[in-house]
């Protein structure tokens, strides 16, 4: 039998991000401040150190890890790559299924992966305190894990709907000795408004992002920034990680490379640190299907319009271009919190629009299957929203078997599902239906996206 | 630098397991049935399949693992060795720090190792169904896991408050296809009984093991049994894998044998797991400290007499000759639920009445403080259980630290800590103390055992 866990050696860890930028046949479109001119890294100082802003903006292709950070990683990278026998048998299929499991960090997820060095970078920067939102509670607690360790208070506002329903959530960020509060708070004028206006709210990712956002701009000592856990440049860099390690296990295994590799994507985080180093291969003439996954309840690449838009609620964020089903859309309460985000990384959206990356949306019902089918085959229990990828491999396996083929599948297996087992509770008591976003829904987005570019923006013609 | 995780191939797992049994300079004494006599094997033929009742008073040293049973494990074993780097540093100890991270099991625990082969052997036996209880539903998942791979019915009496306080242990045994019910139920007449009496009793493990038992030797069919997840001989032998992995990995890095080893220990397994492959070679000459840490709140084998008591509260198991709080006490309500049993396993008794074990007792409050300093130095969020062993490991490398000595510590990190963040949040929020098992209270056992055994057992003089 062949070994099903392949794990590299520390010493083997990658020592550079790849940076996609580099490599793309059009660089994206640059975003834009409200006078709907491109905005300068200066721009960005008040809200993020500016050695992370270099990052953003580098179109260097490789840059090199810090050694300080790898010490960190170390805990628990290189992260194993697995092989889905028992699903493979389960299916009797000719695919080989590997997955690259991010499920093995502290906080359970590929988060920390970017979590780590942006506590990293502003600690280097003189900065003492970061603040960040939190919807699920996700990313919150990989970046109080990141700042325990490296030594840096860490301010959380989360959902206070989240709060409430995910105590565990907030305990776990407050062992790594975060400050979780509720949003909207009373600590923030953006907070104290809502709370004036709708005392009970059950708040926003907006909200929270508005107060997080404020927090770091308003410090009278200069010694706070804010930190974000996907879409941007700098933090798909950080993830590429993860298919660097991918491909020398692959490579390690005597593995031919992959022929489907598929990643679900929320702000597009995971999927592009698996994908980036593959869509490399893709431009450089590999062929490779690249398959980034969305739930059929927020499908903002495969049907949202590619247009500037704000990557907030509260439209404080620059114009970037992507896909986007608008700035004001509020995504029905599925489970998978981390897919229900309005806009998608503007680097995977220019995949998309070169044709590199191919998106898919799956059903809610259909991806809770594929996650029932995991944990009585595999074992494991996935996140909510890992189970689109699962889906999404499972999909191209049947394929597979269809078509006679031996391919090899990838995807990334993001994270485990212990801490949202009351999804998987919902599904099993019957309580979930079907939904795709109904076209009236849609035709709204396109209103709002319509309604809101400043007057100069459009004056610009960039619009 | 030196790799921190020690992983070995999935060909080099152990193929037998490990029996003491074999080795131990007196044998344990047998357990006796309510006249005072030893029981033979038939008296548990009702309750445990035959396969298992050979293991369970098998002599024989080695045990072959059936290939099917590796093929399961392969899933998560062989499980990593890891060396607690971070931890070390911030202690400034020369002693080496490794873990064997069982953690890392779909149900997060090192209950699975065992839950496992009993489900394997029960289904060889022709055997449909499985009952078991659980409290906090550590072992209730993992059976409900194993019974899920191997396709066998599992019904799991859940303790009535822990039912209610933990809903996502039962939904994790749902996911596995479990059936989980609060204790008591109506579905017994044990449960029935107190359901009369006490309507809204919390219920207690005495109680879901008296329905689990009736359940199994009620069926009309016979093609139901009973499964317990720690103290009985068989269980200690499919954990014993742990230790036997632990030495071919340190061996594979090169290191010297252990000086210390220590394991929480509740009922015994996960300790017995790690420490019978080194208590071997303590029988055979080598200079080992064997530690088996309790809580002070319930210290069953650092304060109880050796004696023999029943194994649950209510009064159905044999005899058993073995450290006991009595099987009357109550344990007050600490966070780690799994360390609350008043008995211990016999072989791990009878190690410390040979001297080859030296148990150890520590405060919660020390615990909770060693989990924290865990989750801040080497990043993990541990279970309350494992804690004990982090404790104790702590304590040795501050001792080596003293002494000047380069120690090698090994311990067992038996599970996460995910599903049981409320104790943390008591010990944050400053809502735990310090609590040792007066000595009244340990009075009270003692009469509880002075009263317990039948006039029959008592004239056998076995008493």
């Amino acid at each position: 039998m062949e070994e099903i866990k392949v794990m590299l050696k520390e010493k083997d860890i990658p020592k550079q991000w790849y940076n996609l930028a580099a490599d793309l046949p059009n660089p994206p479109l640059p975003p834009l401040g409200p006078d709907g001119n491109p905005i300068g890294p200066e721009m960005l100082a008040p809200v993020f150190p500016m050695n992370l802003i270099e990052q953003e903006v580098s179109t260097d292709r490789w840059i090199d890890i810090p050694e300080e950070i790898l010490d960190i990683l170390y805990r628990w990278r290189p992260a194993p790559l697995r092989r889905a026998v028992y699903l493979e048998r389960y299916l009797d299929t000719p695919a080989k299924i590997y997955y690259k499991d991010e499920s093995v960090s502290p906080p359970g997820s590929h988060k920390p992966n970017t979590a780590v060095p942006q506590a990293w970078y502003n600690k280097q920067f003189g900065i003492e305190r970061l603040t960040t939102e939190t919807g699920a509670g996700q990313w919150g607690s990989a970046l109080a894990f990141a700042c325990s360790l490296i030594g840096l208070e860490c301010k959380i506002f989360m959902v206070r709907i989240s709060f409430d329903q995910k105590p565990f959530r907030k305990i776990m960020m407050e062992v790594w000795g975060g400050n979780c509060v509720p949003s909207p708070s009373p600590e923030t004028n953006a907070g104290r408004k809502i709370l004036e206006e709708i005392p009970d709210t059950p708040g926003s990712l907006g909200i929270a992002i508005s107060e997080a956002i404020e927090q770091a701009v308003t410090d009278p000592t200069g010694k706070t920034r804010y930190s974000l856990g996907s879409v941007l440049n700098h933090v798909m860099l950080h993830q590429t990680i993860i298919g660097q390690e991918a491909k020398a296990q692959l490579k390690l295994l005597g593995e031919k490379d992959p022929d489907v590799v598929i990643g679900c994507a929320g702000g597009g985080s995971n999927f592009a640190g698996l994908a980036f180093p593959f869509t490399q291969d893709k431009i450089n003439g590999a062929d490779i299907e690249i398959i980034p996954v969305e739930p059929t309840a927020c499908p903002t690449m495969t049907r949202g319009p590619f247009a500037y838009d704000f990557g907030d609620t509260a439209c404080t964020t620059p114009l970037m271009a992507m896909y986007t089903l608008g700035h004001a859309f509020i995504p029905p309460p599925i489970h998978a919190g981390g897919l229900r985000y309005h806009g998608m990384a503007p680097l995977v959206c220019q995949c998309i629009v070169e044709g590199l990356h191919s998106p898919r949306s799956i059903d809610q019902v259909e991806c809770y299957e594929a996650a029932l089918t995991w944990a009585r085959t595999e074992g494991f229990i996935c996140a909510p929203e890992t189970s689109h990828a699962i889906a999404g491999a499972i999909q191209e396996a049947k394929k597979a078997k269809e078509e006679g083929k031996e391919k090899v599948i990838l995807f990334s297996y993001s994270g485990h599902g212990l801490m949202d087992l009351t999804g998987y509770d919902a599904f099993l008591s019957g309580k979930l239906t079907k939904y795709s976003l109904p076209d009236e829904e849609l035709e709204k987005t396109e209103v709002c996206l319509k309604d809101f570019p400043p007057a100069e923006m459009k004056k610009s013609g960039k619009w």
